[in-house]
């Protein structure tokens, strides 16, 4: 996913041109953030399942069609980012998979409460913390999506604070600080 | 999979340039297909068995290989379609490759069948319609693969929609129909 | 684990020039045929086990990493194939690499062996199968080592032979077939 | 991971050529071993587990980061090793990585420990044998991390020591050894 070009070793400025390359990192990262909360929502979603249908399968595949394929976004943004006439089209188009992925995570659950596929075992407030978890998230992408063809550098760092945002559990973090006060 | 070329960031035409790229999405969308497809049809397999011989382990390892290879003809569509003379073959060798896959995954289906290690339980209605769901397709690859040695650029379209065909389920999806209108 | 140059396309004898790459086909074919008799044969031993123990970990670890080294000895041997200087050191390293995949499986199985994790179920026979299937693969590996310092070609060829003497079921196929005549 | 270049087939001295690339060679080993090693301690923790809460799998998802990032200083360690300037940097950002994950693999226990995630079966002699086999490798880390900046290549012999030394399973052979002696 990483696509590090290393400097030829005979040059003394090394370190410099290691540093020049944060654009690499950055995407590294924030394409790393937004694969790795799609698997925590992936595996909430399947947890709650009580089954899958011939419908969820494909919904499944669609969504991995568009985590197998952000690897070129992110190796296109870590060669566009420097670039102003290009950096535009890199950043769209990479935010355009983000949304995707984000989407078909979205559609699964939905599709899944739709068709009663969740398991009735679960708290009503599990099941609705998930959806508004999931559904606003769909919202910030399009919102960066749309500053990113003005700002693309702002779009990325949106890009990276909506997968941070949602990977942090912000809610265990309050809900365990409020029973250790309590006892 | 996919090999994608990034145009140099200093050239003007980025998006021109990206835009020019489409065979190589087109190769990475069948390629995807095919092998969601193959990963459908093995999951039905799998689930309708009651248990493997040590010839099933074979016929599974020769699936494996073609989907394994799959890459290469993939690159080589990728990198050829824009070619008249090299097309032709890259068309072809990539068909081979399909039929392989769709082949292997009839014959390992077949002989579960032949051996009776396909679980009892089954209802009929799904045995007899994952075998109306793969045979067809042999026949379909073989025809596509005839008409590409003519027109190499309809193959790749038919490859396409052979793929996707068998991953839209019609049928879950008539039965559906069918059954919200009698309810 | 394949790495197929892909003649530029404006030639014409683009057909020729992949028939001329055969040492990389033929190198990708003994490799996959490797690793997937060495993924049947664990399959085996780990059916027949009991429990594992802190050391069966480790030297599965030992034989994880030959099994991942294995794609660069495949792609040194295709490239100097077509060498004769460089032949025969390819054609070593690959050899050794192929005898330690294969010593490790054996190595397991008799440490398992030793150590009584088998689990006592298993028929006496099945137990010996697998014992003279993993065995004598270990001194076909140091004979066609041997051969391959003198002639090389002749050595990549019994590499394929004992990968695909050791993957086609024989022991079944004749099982089956002695049943079939008795009843 | 590894990044072998295959010296040109047309040079006499392929074999030599082969052997300068020792640099190579020992930083796949190393990277193999200090992954091997995550993977063994990683087991070993979801063994003693009772259960997971939310931020296990954040943690659990943060040490995935740093495994999966490690190809990229095991090839800048390959490439620099051989230039005096860049090995000290190359070296060192290796070893910061090789920290992370030994870090995080120590913060994912202590935290399970802490949060009493660890199943109360577990004899108290192996929850502590871990404890006393992750720690000391973060120590062993910063020290071999510190050499490095004035010694980079006895660094690299010391990560190799450090994995080597976590993999050997000494208290096993060992308490084995001792158990034989008795009996």
């Amino acid at each position: 996913m990483l696509d590090l070009v290393i400097p030829a070793a005979t040059s003394k400025h090394v370190g410099h041109q290691l540093r020049e390359q944060w654009p690499t990192y950055l995407a590294y990262l924030v394409s790393f953030a937004t694969i790795g909360n799609a698997w925590l929502n992936h595996s909430a979603i399947t947890e709650y399942l009580d089954r899958a249908d011939t419908i969820m399968f494909r919904l499944n595949l669609a969504l991995l069609f568009f985590v197998t394929l952000l690897p070129f976004p992110t190796h296109m943004l870590a060669v566009y980012l420097s670039n102003q006439g290009a950096e535009r089209i890199a950043v769209t188009i990479y935010g355009l998979n983000l949304l995707a992925i984000s989407g078909f995570t979205s559609i699964l659950w939905h599709y899944a409460l739709w068709q009663r596929l969740v398991r009735k075992d679960n708290s009503e407030d599990d099941v609705r913390a998930l959806t508004s978890k999931l559904d606003p998230s769909l919202v910030s992408y399009v919102v960066a999506i749309g500053i990113g063809l003005w700002r693309p550098r702002i779009a990325v760092t949106l890009y990276l604070v909506i997968a941070l945002f949602m990977i942090i559990p912000f809610r265990a973090v309050l809900r365990e600080a409020r029973r250790r006060r309590r006892s």
